[in-house]
């Protein structure tokens, strides 16, 4: 039996495009032959669609575009997830479509992530088709992780799955279907979806291991893939390359940023260049992705703002070929005082005229994103969001969050991994002290511990859910994990208000760790 | 069987206070010799507590709490709420004490609300047990809705709940449980929590309902409450007051505001006032919860802010008897202009000038707060909100928005009951045309319809969840229809990225109504 696998970049709601591609990939498949043709979990909608997936209208536009699809499947078996109506609810579902007619739905998501959960209602799990004389098992999504007996009464193990990319799970995911495949002595079909939705990145990644637990095909990471396997022939084994987590988060980043662009139909994007490590990173990526004519940004300096950090933003502009303003915030600044001053009357500086510099920043992004409909990256790192080390409405603005996830160590990794070849980022800014330059002479470990200590702390409480005693235990400074422990949990409310963030990690804030706003818990 | 009902105000995570008013409770019911005292759901923690609920820590510290309380139980059975680990997972139960132990826990609540999916655990649902000689069924929350026999197998029905506040819920809920008590032939005890966390409002009435569907019991709405029941006794029959949906609205966001600042420990709010309806109604709200010496407004009237506006203003702050300042943006305004003048140059005003006028005054406004410390409020509209009808990063900065949840209609309706017995709201502001006053002559009706079309197109879409061909069919001009809705989809990311809004409806953006942010259908 020769299997076809469609790893495919679908959007949310575009029937006709999605469609479309689903029916290349049929003649695709036609012309080589294959007797069945895989496509990912709700490849014909898109995912995840959340509350559309409550409306009728939506179902039934699905079941429209399946069966067109349908109608082109001569000769050929196909596998093909929707969401379908079920009892009243929704269920996530493959379509089995044989001599172009959808002869039954088979294998019912029954384990949910948490992008789902109220939206798609858990049904039966794994089920079983005869296709081609094989005695098939279809499994969707995250049920191939359940304990059920699936592998004991089929030939074949298909898994149609849109799972969505974090640190480490490309990996993890060969690694679980090797190990299957070679327990349950039974050949693994995984096929994935690829491309981005808004914070989502579904990495792609499928593959197939035959019944000795060996790779016998990978399709490509984070790109749309086409491939036929014979499971008749003895295909020759894959070596599964080493996953570079760097460069795996840089991908993911990429194909974050493009398919945000492309899929809302944006082509520019505008951001402001401080100087620092964590602008130049968005900067370098935003050209690499939408080139450099259509990235703009502005320096924005105040009385505060060092030589240094103007030159290394305006060099790292030059370098990347992208237009650059520098637009002094000192006038506007002087006139909020001004405007302030009878009632701040001789108040000492404080946080207050700290904040209105960043917000002045940000309100001089937004204008130019009105203006010429750039779009504002946000270019906040994980560690400042953890602890809160951002103004609201002034570093927090943006449409997209594209290193958000990222803690500041793994923005300086991913900095180093942008200069692997040349210095697209001046060394300066990687080398010099963070800074956030709002008032003089000052440095982020004036108010924070340094960083290398402060990931370490946030990744053991973020990352790994450790109580505040286990990081203590640990040998970490008690003084500065009840410091951290107590600026995360009085900052939820600036979360609350961020943008999307595209995910990198395993808990992002919002999604993977939601904390109650009003909350006396501490530890 | 005497019952107590104890309808409390908890706080999330605050273990020792809500300990404390639980005992106080127990207390009061051996008192007044009660056989049974009832607790809502999850009273030891406080929810919806979200992540918390997967702290082994946070629910350890639920069973040290209970058994504390249960030490304290001589001579009464209680049941109260709290969340327990069962295999591995989170469920929501009630503990039965007697004799100062627990005994088991009994009612497993199965249906979840979406704050609850993927943080509680559907469980086996209404369970029985035996208290002075009558088989009680336990119900936890909505539980109560499913088509179980519970009521076939016992002598009353208790439902322990966390059920929230919406628009006509109380009149429904008392309908509910009257039909319930008369079709099962049985007694229907029915314990709410009261206060709000955050952005959810519990809105207390408790009510017990006799075998023969006859109210014997209401509990208060909106406030904390504690009423004895002899279930022996033929209780006199109490009438259930009309519920005018105005009032109840008013002391929701009443409750809201006043927990969102006494559980925060929060005291003094700020807000700016535009001289229009939205910001004179937050302002009143807020000047009888917290007191008119914790409110603080500013007026920042613009080059293209009318005389009455600013008139308007100052009357309304003076009646309420609340500190103001006059902060006119027009030099900011210009400095920010000229500073953009090398990038602008001589193109036309746009959007992008109104929105920097919208973002000064934000600013201003985080100014206040973070030099005094005042709690921005947000005065947003349910309608404004829906068709992205304000600046982000200025109109809907806040800490919370009060009226969010509020159709511009209901916000009018708001203003009436406010003006009930003294003319607080100026009605000057509530006769006026509606005008973001962001350039020359401008009103709101330029760029929307007249908020009696725009709130029945709105109601229709996004409370009925109706299709866009039924709204045009039902007779709304299709030209007019597809406006709003282009609006509603194109502006999700504005909402993305709103404050908590106290919910009011029962749809509520970004809760009861998730759209994926990138998505091609627009139906």
């Amino acid at each position: 039996m020769k299997i076809a696998l469609a790893q495919l970049n679908y959007t949310i709601g575009a029937f006709e495009s999605n469609k479309d591609k689903i029916i290349r990939s049929i003649n695709k498949a036609k012309a080589q032959k294959a007797d069945l043709l895989l496509f990912a979990e709700q490849a014909i909608c898109g995912t995840p669609a959340y509350d559309l997936l409550n409306k009728v209208t939506f179902l039934d536009l699905c079941m429209d575009v399946l069966d067109e699809i349908a109608s082109c499947c001569d000769n050929l078996s196909v596998l093909i997830g929707l969401p379908i109506q079920h009892n009243n609810r929704t269920i996530s579902t493959a379509a089995l479509i044989q001599d172009r007619k959808v002869v039954r739905f088979v294998g019912r998501r029954t384990i949910l992530w948490r992008d789902d959960e109220g939206y798609i209602t858990p049904s039966a799990g794994c089920e079983y088709v005869k296709i081609c004389g094989r005695k098939v098992a279809v499994v969707v999504n995250e049920d191939i992780l359940s304990e059920q007996e699936y592998g004991d009464y089929a030939d074949i193990i298909v898994n149609i799955s849109a799972s969505h990319y974090s640190r480490g799970i490309v990996e993890k995911r060969y690694e679980f279907l090797r190990r299957l495949a070679y327990t349950k002595g039974k050949p693994v079909v995984f096929l994935n979806q690829v491309g981005a939705q808004t914070d989502v990145i579904f990495d792609g990644s499928s593959a197939v291991f035959d019944g000795k637990g060996k790779a016998i095909a990978l399709l490509k990471n984070f790109e749309e893939d086409f491939q036929v396997v014979d499971m008749d022939a003895s295909e020759p084994r894959v070596e599964i390359p080493y996953q570079d987590k760097t460069a795996n988060v840089y991908h993911a980043i990429k194909l974050g940023l493009a398919d945000y662009f492309a899929k809302n139909g944006f082509r520019q994007a505008c951001l402001g260049l401080s100087g620092g490590i964590d602008s130049a990173v968005v900067a370098a990526l935003a050209t690499e992705v939408l080139g450099p004519s259509n990235v703009k940004v502005l320096l924005m300096p105040s009385q505060f703002s060092s030589d240094h950090s103007v030159e290394d933003a305006r060099q790292m502009a030059e370098t990347l070929g992208i237009e650059y303003d520098i637009v002094p915030i000192t006038e506007t600044y002087t006139a909020v005082i001004n405007a302030l001053h009878p009632i701040f009357g001789e108040l000492p500086f404080s946080v207050a005229e700290e904040n209105i510099q960043a917000r002045i920043r940000g309100l001089l992004m937004m204008a130019i994103s009105n203006k010429f409909g750039h779009i504002l990256l946000n270019t906040s790192n994980k560690s400042e969001v953890a602890v809160g080390y951002g103004t609201l409405y002034g570093d927090t603005n943006g449409a997209l969050s594209v290193i958000g996830d990222l803690y500041k160590s793994e923005v300086f990794d991913l900095a180093r991994y942008i200069n692997r070849d040349s210095e697209i980022i001046p060394e300066n800014i990687i080398h010099k002290a963070p800074s956030a330059e709002l008032r003089p002479n000052q440095r982020d470990d004036q108010s924070l511990p340094p960083y290398d200590v402060l990931d370490a702390i946030l990744y053991r409480m973020i990352e790994e859910g450790q109580h505040r005693e286990e990081i203590i235990n640990a040998g970490f400074d008690a003084e500065v994990v009840y410091k951290v422990y107590g600026m995360v949990l009085r900052n939820e409310h600036k979360r609350y208000q961020l943008c999307p963030v595209l995910r990198l990690s395993t808990r992002i804030f919002g999604k993977d760790r939601v904390m109650p706003l009003t909350n006396r818990y501490g530890y």
